[in-house]
């Protein structure tokens, strides 16, 4: 759907170092006001592969009826909220997703990228529409059949039943496998037996369960003929029309959150409730009249991660979701930024405007890089789920692959987030404060987007499981001989860095001590080097701490793997920041207007240099850079900074943001106004020679 | 009033090293699990020199009259907040600081420290009555004279006034200088006429301007006879007694915040608003019938900064604050992680409870750490604020300690506060994210800390500029080739810093490879010198890099300043945080149980080593730390982080939080009480003999 004149399909070759071996950045002034960015350009690229999808979502939530009203009491919030999906449905935006014979569009990328929009309304509207149909109408669609498609699909897709998606319990978040709900057949009547056994097995923190939700997908524990099949979906009907409770099920209301309070979270719990055997979603397992079971799929463990992972659109919407939200922010502070003004310079002229000092930019412009790097890796992981989803590219190693990209980049983005709108939520003092500027109910909504849908540090360690296994299968069907040398060769390089520091040419001498020689070793290449080599030796060093674990007992093995933990988790993370700045430098070349790539570049750069910085003493210990060219790292983030800074509003208008979107009065332009109407007023003063006398030139006069 | 037997005052020798020259670690599990710390004996040296105040502010607070009710709409809030404003001055709360012939009890330290409790009851409580008497009463007190006191502290103390302290304007925060009210004396009627010339001269986000202010200390510009003096303040009546504005006066709500939304921020504007004379507070300035000026303070810029050093108890008391905010989300979370269970360890056995994850630890223990020191850097900060305050130890220089302190310690504990509560809240997943846990509605009542009572980066850059004089201090008188040299040597320093690592002996060989060899290279000496060295050393790069300004235009100067900003900035966090570290080191030695002293001594190793790998690249890089070492902090860290992990229950129970402070259910021991009856009911389902067999099983016997 996107422009291919704009954005064409990525080329494969040398695709991660894009300018080849050309320095990547101006060294005067002159040389960096030449260059700007085309925006229309920009923006047909950050919107990405379903860019009319997205700008259709635009059009459609400039009506203020799905705007936040910051500050709303909760309930008058979760009736708007309510109202606003009921609207959604008249749009025909809840059903992109689901198959044309039921009404829907069978789009799986365009129906993400549309959802992801709604954050700029409000994510309470984004995640309420996400729990009805990526989440419960997606248990039915993805994990039920035809069956169940025909008898729920319609009522799902026009709200006709509000559904909760009844996952996790109170005891039990992100281990699903150990939940406590139990699920029995019983074969005289052919019903399953739903049931809560204990305070701890409650559903928890359910959206649509405190009041709107009429059914719920619940995972529970399939028993039957005295079997534990493992954890299973069924539907189940909990409301009746008037709104109470059917018999059996209870509930209770999880009150106020911390943020997205126009959804009515709650808790659900099951005493002996009775479904009929069909509403077994059994896609993935079955269960005969007789009560047998039977599974395409053998291994229990594969099974279970087979159904979940027909869930992984939660987490991609999120990730785009946050990383809009993170654009919104940054358009409201730069914006800001360019126009108020605060402290004299000391030159006697005007007062400074904020994005001059080195400080901001040094708290905005990287985080503008981050944005940009996000937009890009995040089109690659929707385009990959649509491949996955569609059918076009539907292997078992696809599904892997899709599960591993969104796991890494999930907790990337959400943190960034929360990150990025405190960032500018402080670089605008106290006007970032109040709710009207929105800053602090972005945040706010998107708190919870770090631990729900996958913990992010659940996420990332599953991630570092991913390439622990990835590495093991290098060694496979080697002998011991081979992996006694390898981990030699490790070990030399860990204690006697110099060798690294060799390898890489890096001696004080060898480029002189110009800053442009210094930048020379920092190139594409040597960012991509540096940040690719990391996650490989993290990976490798980790897994030879863990081999002594293969002769283990059980709890050695696990006591060894906790100890490990915080810097699996760190590898992971390492992994996902290298897809994502690989995704940004792929982009580049995609552009032919010779401006807009040299500042996307800077942009890159500026991206590549601040992770490299953050994790610097990683690379000095392990001897991949100097200390010379570490020390540079800094000072050139600074030097990028400063060539970036003219064009910060370009970069941020590229966004194309519209009024209705963007609602923040500092961003509106009255500071400007304000700013204006303080200097008419003291030129005006001084001219008409009514001025008071600073105490100081009075002095002086005395 | 602190009992003296558990916390003497601070042996002034050696204080920095207390342990002297012994290890500061055991090296076995039975060593660490000998020690343990005597729980009251830590509460005692915890709530520090004002203990008793502290307490009862507690036991005042148990009363739920004073609690937050979280969620509750902006308009309850706000009466909830003045009513209980009302009841602290039925508890003789609000007088503390006043002297006592207004029914005060003249006790400045005794007052903070009551004060930073009510953030356990409700953030909103303890702004709001910190505006009316910290602030607006303060205003009153500190910059006026007695016929002010005389005609309306006792009304203040007791809330017959409720003030607004009118500082800050719409277009200036941070500079006060330049704001744009005018205070223009007119001797003919011997008024002063409070103007605001333009919009962005609006008063901006003072707290009980929107609804329940009746005066207001008004800053502005004073013009008397044609000549500006410079920023004073001025008592102005706001509204009568029905609530409506006064003539001239007018206003704005600024609605909802991002949280505090107990407390009615507004706007206020004057259209020639008239005065009388008298109403110019005016200890530090004064203004005749005939319109002249007099001042004891010559030069207008140190009369505006003594002007503004008399306010500085908002930032003590934010500094306390964040610290006790940041403690009760630690009581939370550590509480928590200790009853929580999730994932089976792999040994068959219980789940594994969440503190024994080793990234949890990583998470929580730090910040516990830091929490600790901040406690002890308060009670010294809180010390010189009360001994300038008496006028025990009132010099300039004394002032100027003071605020340079504050300054420094209030940015870093209200920052660390926010991450610090965003980590628990994480750590407790969905149950963090509802309001009923208390550590959303903690975290966004706390945001606006970091930028309100000065700006945290503005602070630190005042930190920064005060390191600078005094490091220029030394060269006074020095000659040229005294400096030359100096820098030469620096020079040298920074880039063979080959020669930094031998003058420290750390060479690959000195001290082998075992972890105790490495650990003795990290003791408390050693932590000590790092830190101190780190700010030494930034300090004289910046200087040195300044050092062309002199010679500089004042726009040159100006660019040369803005360059190194960020960096100034960064030195004094580092300053801060050895302050916080030596505050941490000072007290161990009051300890005279070994066990207490032990573990505490544990735990300022984790606080100074998770400092020193939060900037290892600058050790690395500048020759302080060889690689070697460098790679066994972050391993040193998780050590002490096992060692410790045991002992964490023990450290927030020091805390001595009452049920009534905590209020969080999910710390109220209900998680312990449902994780017991889901193992009581797994374990009665296994000898019942009812319990399915697991699929995996089924299989081997099938």
């Amino acid at each position: 759907m996107a422009d291919t004149a704009v954005r064409s399909d990525k080329p494969s070759t040398n695709s991660r170092t894009p300018e080849g071996g050309a320095p990547t950045a101006a060294h005067t002034p002159e040389e960096a006001s030449e260059a700007h960015i085309d925006i229309p350009v920009v923006t047909e690229a950050l919107l990405g592969t379903w860019a009319d999808t997205r700008r259709e979502a635009r059009e459609m939530i400039k009506d203020p009826d799905f705007w936040k009203v910051e500050g709303e009491p909760m309930p008058e919030h979760r009736d708007r909220t309510l109202k606003q999906v009921h609207k959604l449905v008249e749009h025909g935006a809840g059903g992109r997703a689901f198959p044309e014979e039921y009404g829907g569009l069978g789009d799986n990328g365009a129906n993400l990228a549309g959802f992801m929009e709604l954050v700029l309304a409000d994510p309470s509207l984004q995640i309420k529409s996400g729990v009805q149909w990526g989440l419960f109408g997606s248990a039915i669609y993805q994990l039920g059949t035809k069956k169940h498609h025909d008898k729920w699909l319609r009522d799902v897709m026009n709200m006709d039943i509000p559904g909760a998606f009844a996952m996790t319990e109170t005891g039990h978040g992100s281990d699903v496998a150990s939940i406590g709900t139990t699920a029995t057949y019983d074969p005289e009547t052919e019903e399953f037996v739903i049931h809560t056994p204990f305070r701890g097995a409650w559903k928890d923190y359910l959206g649509n369960a405190a009041l709107h939700g009429k059914a719920a997908t619940v995972f529970a524990q399939l028993i039957t003929n005295g079997v534990n099949y493992g954890v299973h979906c069924f539907y189940v009907p909990i409301r009746d029309d008037e709104g109470n409770f059917l018999a059996g099920v209870g509930g209770e209301d999880d009150g106020v959150k911390g943020g997205l309070n126009g959804i009515d979270n709650g808790r659900l719990h099951f005493d002996q409730v009775r479904v009929p055997r069909e509403n077994l979603l059994n896609r993935y397992g079955d269960v005969a009249a007789d009560g047998s079971y039977t599974s395409d799929i053998d291994s229990p463990g594969r099974r279970f991660f087979t159904m979940l992972g027909a869930l992984v659109q939660g987490r991609v919407s999120l990730d785009g979701a946050a990383t809009t939200a993170s654009a919104l922010a940054l358009y409201i502070a730069v914006t800001y930024a360019n126009q108020r003004r605060q402290f004299d310079s000391g030159t006697g002229t005007d007062e400074v405007v904020l994005l001059d000092y080195g400080k901001h930019q040094r708290r905005l412009l990287p985080a503008l890089a981050q944005v940009y790097a996000q937009f890009f890796s995040g089109d690659e992981l929707l385009t990959k789920f649509d491949s996955v989803f569609s059918g076009r590219g539907d292997t078992p190693e696809d599904r892997e692959d899709l599960e591993t990209l969104a796991a890494a980049l999930k907790p990337l983005s959400t943190w960034n987030a929360l990150n990025i709108i405190q960032e500018c939520r402080e670089a605008c003092g106290g006007a970032g404060f109040l709710a009207e500027n929105r800053l602090v109910g972005l945040r706010h909504d998107l708190d919870v987007y770090v631990t729900f849908e996958g913990d992010n540090n659940i996420l990332l360690q599953l991630v570092g499981k991913r390439l622990l296994g990835d590495f093991a299968k290098q060694f496979k069907g080697k002998d011991t001989a081979a992996l006694a040398k390898f981990a030699a060769a490790q070990a030399a390089g860990k204690v006697f860095h110099g060798a690294g520091l060799r390898a890489l040419g890096q001696t004080v001498a060898d480029f002189g001590s110009t800053a442009r020689s210094v930048e020379l070793g920092l190139r594409a290449e040597q960012q991509h080097e540096l940040l690719a080599g990391r996650v490989e030796r993290m990976i490798a060093d980790i897994a030879a701490r863990l081999r002594p674990a293969q002769k283990a007992s059980p709890a050695e093995a696990a006591a060894l793997f906790n100890e490990n933990q915080a810097e699996l988790i760190e590898a992971a993370r390492a992994h996902g920041e290298l897809l994502q700045w690989e995704a940004f430098s792929d982009a580049l070349p995609t552009f032919t207007d010779e401006g807009t790539r040299q500042v996307l570049t800077w942009l890159r750069d500026l991206f590549g240099l601040t992770l490299i910085e953050k994790h610097l003493s990683w690379y000095l210990i392990n001897g991949r850079l100097s200390a010379q060219r570490a020390s540079a790292v800094s000072r050139y983030i600074g030097r990028l900074s400063a060539r970036l800074r003219p064009h910060a509003q370009d970069l941020v208008d590229a966004f194309a943001f519209e009024p209705e979107h963007v609602r923040a009065p500092i961003a509106s332009g009255a500071e400007q106004e304000r700013q204006d109407e303080a200097r008419t007023y003291y030129a005006d003063l001084k001219s008409s020679g009514d001025a008071p006398t600073p105490e100081k030139l009075a002095k002086k006069k005395g």
